[in-house]
């Protein structure tokens, strides 16, 4: 009968000594494949160890080889769908290189971000790949200080020279903005999530570039910022009711504009909720464009036309660089790569 | 100016030592606050200590301790909401704990789950949290001679005697089959994954239950089965393709039944858009209900009443009883906590 989980304690070097009738040396070296241990005994060993199920421990065996094989993944959060494929693609290819990763949220709050710095440390991993919060660099000087390779997705950190992997918000921003002016908008609505990071500033940036190329004025009339409320712990809160309520203060005022276009698809959620309370039609009045072309959007009722992010391509880049970092072969950097998005045209677009 | 991230490497004891001008060992005891130093040097080795970036090596402690301060978190994917919900709070709880948390994905794969398993050992966890993979047990069997600590969550494995934690599925079910039948419903059809794990069996056996208690013969014509497409990496092939498809091949043949009860909320999505092009409406011709309360699902037309799950208070148990494993406070076990689920009504089951 195998034991129950909790019922025994972890098997050691120890157990495998006693159960062979050697001592705790020629065990371990028989299991590292060292000399001075014959063939027979060795096997006798191995097959000992497998049956009373010791495991060798990696954290001890890496003090020796001095690398701990794991990548720190510090996030914002998971409630995002860009954050779920992006670990997903990071986990498989950490695995594939021989790494485990060991997963820090922070919340996009300063002081859980700090903790999740100091715990990475703490916890030895070999390096990081993170998506920081709203420009505090502070965390970030103190894994550069302590000589840990990091990588920085989505958010950069002007002045710390780090390597960046992100999609390229700006271009994918314009596109979106000349995409409903070719179909004869000319009052535009930007509607981004209120957050103080460069992956937003740049889009801000894309559209205003895509107005004034076409002559239309830029001013605060042309963005809507709803709060973030994503301080708030994980992704029950983080949905579209703070996107209805702006939305819909903006129409109450009588306003129609020719589109919307959305920092993410979550907010597109509440923009169409406001809009079909007004019996207000998508697109033959309104035209609406989302963001991150998330797994619910070309079901909705019109077809949400949205923006696909290069998250496979972009989490294998940012990895593939650390692994460089990490074994001593990287070009000099920091390094930056924008990835270009796509345009997912639906009917929410086509009037 | 602060050396680049890759371009210098981590700092270790003997770099203090040498700042310093002392021994290895003295910079160790002062950093251990073990006694045979001064005050005054121990704080001048602190101070040294931090000014060059030095963190003490978790992994080196853990060997003197015993404790590696690691939870391994196996799951299948991370596209289903529940999952990124559950590791948020597994990671908040582990987190308060003094541990942290190794995330790895199966992607519903026993060959993959099975590389997660030893790699979780190999890491040197301290115990384990999974939604294991459909019915088998051959990895599991070896965590439990490897007398890590296993706590299972959403999947039941018997015959293994382990810890579980789940929402109930079967009582939940049956309270949204008890729903539609209160509203006149007589053929219902329940869509769910074609996944081989206890989670759907006791979403079916409580469907049957309800059925029967109401006088409805369950027949096989009750059930319709997406095949899962999980195996694919990633939460890009997880959406609601194969349901629209298993709808629309229902429909086709002319039967529209009163109420359609769906497996998760994805597969709503598709239910909806092959009931749309048809013009059938919902919730006058057909009721729907669905599973899992995702974050659009409120926002959909008509909303859709969904079953809101006890991710959080699942998940703080589950943490909970691992480390009461893990720090031999644990009660005997075998322990199985099911949570109820809370129906979240809305327009599409309110004719």
């Amino acid at each position: 009968m195998p034991a129950r989980a909790g019922g025994s304690r972890r098997r050691t070097l120890q157990d495998v000594a006693e159960v062979v009738g050697l001592s705790v040396n020629t065990v371990s070296r028989a299991l590292r494949d060292l000399p001075g241990v014959s063939e027979q005994t060795r096997a006798r060993i191995k097959a000992e160890a497998e049956q009373i199920g010791y495991f060798p421990n990696a954290h001890a065996r890496s003090l020796v080889l001095g690398s701990h094989k794991t990548i720190g993944v510090i996030l914002t959060d998971l409630a995002n769908p860009f954050f779920n494929d992006l670990v997903t693609e990071i986990e498989e290819q950490a695995i594939l290189a021989g790494y485990t990763i060991v997963l820090l949220l922070s919340d996009e709050d300063p002081d859980r971000e700090q903790t999740a710095v100091d715990t990475a440390l703490r916890s030895g991993v070999d390096g990081i790949l993170a998506v920081p919060v709203q420009g505090r660099s502070n965390p970030w000087t103190t894994v550069i200080r302590a000589g840990i390779p990091l990588v920085l997705i989505g958010r950069e950190l002007p002045g710390l020279d780090l390597d960046f992997f992100s999609t390229d918000n700006r271009a994918g921003r314009r596109m979106t903005a000349e995409t409903v002016i070719a179909r004869g908008a000319r009052d535009i609505i930007l509607v981004e999530e209120d957050l103080r990071v460069s992956t937003v500033a740049h889009r801000l940036d894309g559209f205003r570039e895509a107005l004034e190329a076409n002559g239309i004025a830029f001013d605060r009339r042309r963005t809507a910022l709803v709060p973030s409320r994503r301080t708030a712990r994980g992704a029950s809160l983080w949905r579209g009711e703070d996107a209805y309520r702006v939305a819909s203060d903006l129409l109450e005022s009588g306003r129609v504009p020719d589109a919307f276009l959305v920092g993410n698809d979550y907010l597109g959620l509440g923009l169409y909720a406001a809009l079909r309370e007004r019996r207000i039609r998508v697109p033959e009045e309104v035209m609406v464009i989302g963001w991150g072309d998330y797994p619910f959007s070309r079901y909705l009722d019109p077809p949400l036309a949205s923006v696909r992010l290069p998250t496979i391509e972009l989490a294998r880049r940012a990895v593939s660089r650390l692994l460089s970092l990490l074994d001593g072969t990287a070009d000099p950097g920091p390094v930056t790569e924008l990835f270009p998005s796509e345009l997912m045209l639906r009917a929410s677009a086509n009037p």
